[in-house]
């Protein structure tokens, strides 16, 4: 399988996702769109990989939407006009032009098995920034710029940003960072929250990926992906119960897997071989999803 | 349509709200709450007003429930006592003395098409603090005070400020601040994340039609409104993907609409001229508001 | 009724907790779970108890689930693999071995009727961490140490953990702290914004007592569990009308209960006399924690 507008590399687990359209700052296209969802559904039962970084050819992260491309940019199927009711099933097919494609990619991220990092290396504006924040952490070089620019041109933050933001930096700074349209430089973007660093800009790809190693090297793939969606869906819940329903199941299913030789090598002071696979979840896994996902 | 009890200014789209019974520091009644409620519901359709600002007359912002008012002072009825099971229908009538009156003005600004400023010149307590945190921003001059002061008169935080204020300042900050039921000075409450500044006294109204003016002068006032409700609601709802379904159809909508002539005016150079009117929103906007609140 | 790895003492209304195997770090069984959850849940109906702090005998707080207990350790019955949906009855007998020990002790917390203060004098790890999340407020003295160390052996955070991390230090800290199973020391622990302080050694317990004080001395029980319960549940419905249907009959309750002392007290400028009882809570409030819970 070709991608055209991304290219992936992958380093003894480290899977990099680079955003490869440099010559027009990696704006963002349905194409582009489809491939990320593509490669985030398809890593979850790669056991090749254990993480994965996206990244920016050149000098942009990703420049928001291609503007300049012919006809309608957003890809939006124009003779239709749904409401929300129709939202309710978005697999229909006759939907397919209304989706916005950003939330698209998002929500693959925010499913995925493996944690993901931003290392944000240039311009990230638009979807170019609504994408990262379904990542687990965003990382920026020194010249690195945010920016949640939509209501410059009249239209709204996408990608199920409304979701994300706030939970990163909190309402009354979603709300301005919205509002205002600003573009950040990297020191504002690490003071009010959206993201760590910043980092000299030779050096936000390598600490990505020591984020990476930190994360993952030497850990249960099973009890990362597990621990990873339980901090992203059960925070969300109303009650602290839904939670404890999925933690005894998560608890339970590693106490007897990776768990078992996880006590056995801390009691025998050893580094712990752990033997289980993204590839087959635990089978309350799927359950739990779907559920969710409503 | 008189007001007793606040005072309206509008200026250039801005329309400045004034809590207006300086002598006695601007405390509520159950009047205020009817005139505050009117003026929030009002503005909605109101396509002359982009951004509103709310402020004190005199040195106080709002010092709380007027205590010194003969008899009941929470316009409560005695006779009632009702249920959870009960207040599933607010709208019934026979509820009118049993639903907090602060909290009909905050869902009214929550519900709100426009920006909402708070400007604090002054003490902010009780009523006169909850009620703020159901808005965009809270600036405070450098004699603000701010206190959720309920504890130490043996009652509990109302106008829905449970759960404003978690989402502003974080779980611990906000037990904190209501089981002390301390009065925090401007830079404390800067300090614990409640608001912004301190700005100097004469500067506070200032800055806040600074803000007015940067998150509404020049945009959409649907793109406007749509983002604002996105925040809110979206980052409420128990999986990213009840934002993507608003998110596409929010897109949609502006991407035909101000959306075509902000494209039109980012690629052509030239400074945007929206169209939108707040008095039409689009018709997933009812459909979606009604079934949040449901 | 005696307890055998904690010990409780009560002066002046504050219940202060031990755990109390020093000689194992104060380490997590499976009866500590038990006697801890007896605990929050009998504290409820006591009214000679005002608030109540936990802290760790000797030099740790607690080291986490004790992994040299022989076998299974913990509690787990290996024999069932539920699913989701066998969850969702947890008052199942069969249940009893599936379900998360941390877990049944950190609802009981969530659910108390008093405000509940870690005083974290060493090691806090594991589940010695987890169990803080629910409590209302984490101080930590110089020599304490937190870590959410399961991804190190395998396993995943539990104790519905995974509800309280984001609230408590937003959801980008909270994957962070989770995934790299890091052991922070007393100061990043308070960088992070898990806990407050540090303290001296010496005085966390005297800090923790002066915060018990401050929220709970003088104050209505009852508008003091409601409160607390609250902010608790309120921010985490969908929509904030949910809170203003709590708030409405809360606030009813107190206003006719000590909120008429409250106020005459005020008016009078004199200390209030309160004479509601967490053992006599309001007929809404067990209708509340039932619909919330359901």
């Amino acid at each position: 399988m070709t991608y055209t507008t991304i290219s992936h590399d992958l380093d003894d687990g480290v899977l990099t996702v680079t955003l490869d359209r440099p010559d027009e700052l990696n704006s963002f296209t349905v194409t582009m769109a489809e491939e990320l969802e593509r490669t985030f559904r398809e890593v979850n039962d790669d056991d090749a990989v254990r993480a994965v970084i996206v990244t920016g050819a050149g000098r942009a992260f990703c420049a928001g939407m291609d503007l300049t491309a012919d006809g309608n940019v957003f890809g939006l199927d124009e003779t239709r006009d749904p409401g929300l009711a129709d939202m309710d099933d978005l697999d229909d097919e006759t939907l397919r032009g209304v989706r916005d494609t950003g939330g698209r990619v998002t929500l693959a991220i925010h499913d995925c098995r493996k944690p993901v990092i931003a290392a944000i290396n240039g311009a990230a504006v638009g979807i170019g920034a609504t994408m990262t924040l379904a990542m687990d952490a965003r990382l920026v070089s020194t010249k690195a710029r945010i920016g949640f620019v939509f209501g410059r041109i009249g239209i709204v933050p996408e990608a199920a940003s409304s979701w994300f933001l706030p939970r990163i930096v909190g309402l009354p700074t979603a709300l301005d960072l919205v509002l205002s349209a600003d573009i950040l430089d990297a020191d504002a973007a690490v003071a009010a929250g959206v993201a760590t660093g910043p980092h000299e800009s030779d050096d936000v790809l390598g600490a990505a990926r020591a984020l990476a190693d930190r994360w993952t090297k030497g850990r249960s793939p099973v009890a990362v992906a597990l621990a990873r969606q339980m901090l992203r869906r059960n925070a969300a819940q109303s009650h602290p119960v839904e939670a404890h329903r999925v933690d005894s199941l998560a608890m339970f299913h590693t106490s007897i897997g990776d768990g078992k030789e996880g006590v056995a090598a801390f009691l025998g002071k050893r580094a712990p071989e752990f033997t289980s696979r993204t590839s087959r979840m635990p089978a309350f896994y799927d359950e739990w999803i779907a559920r969710d996902e409503g």
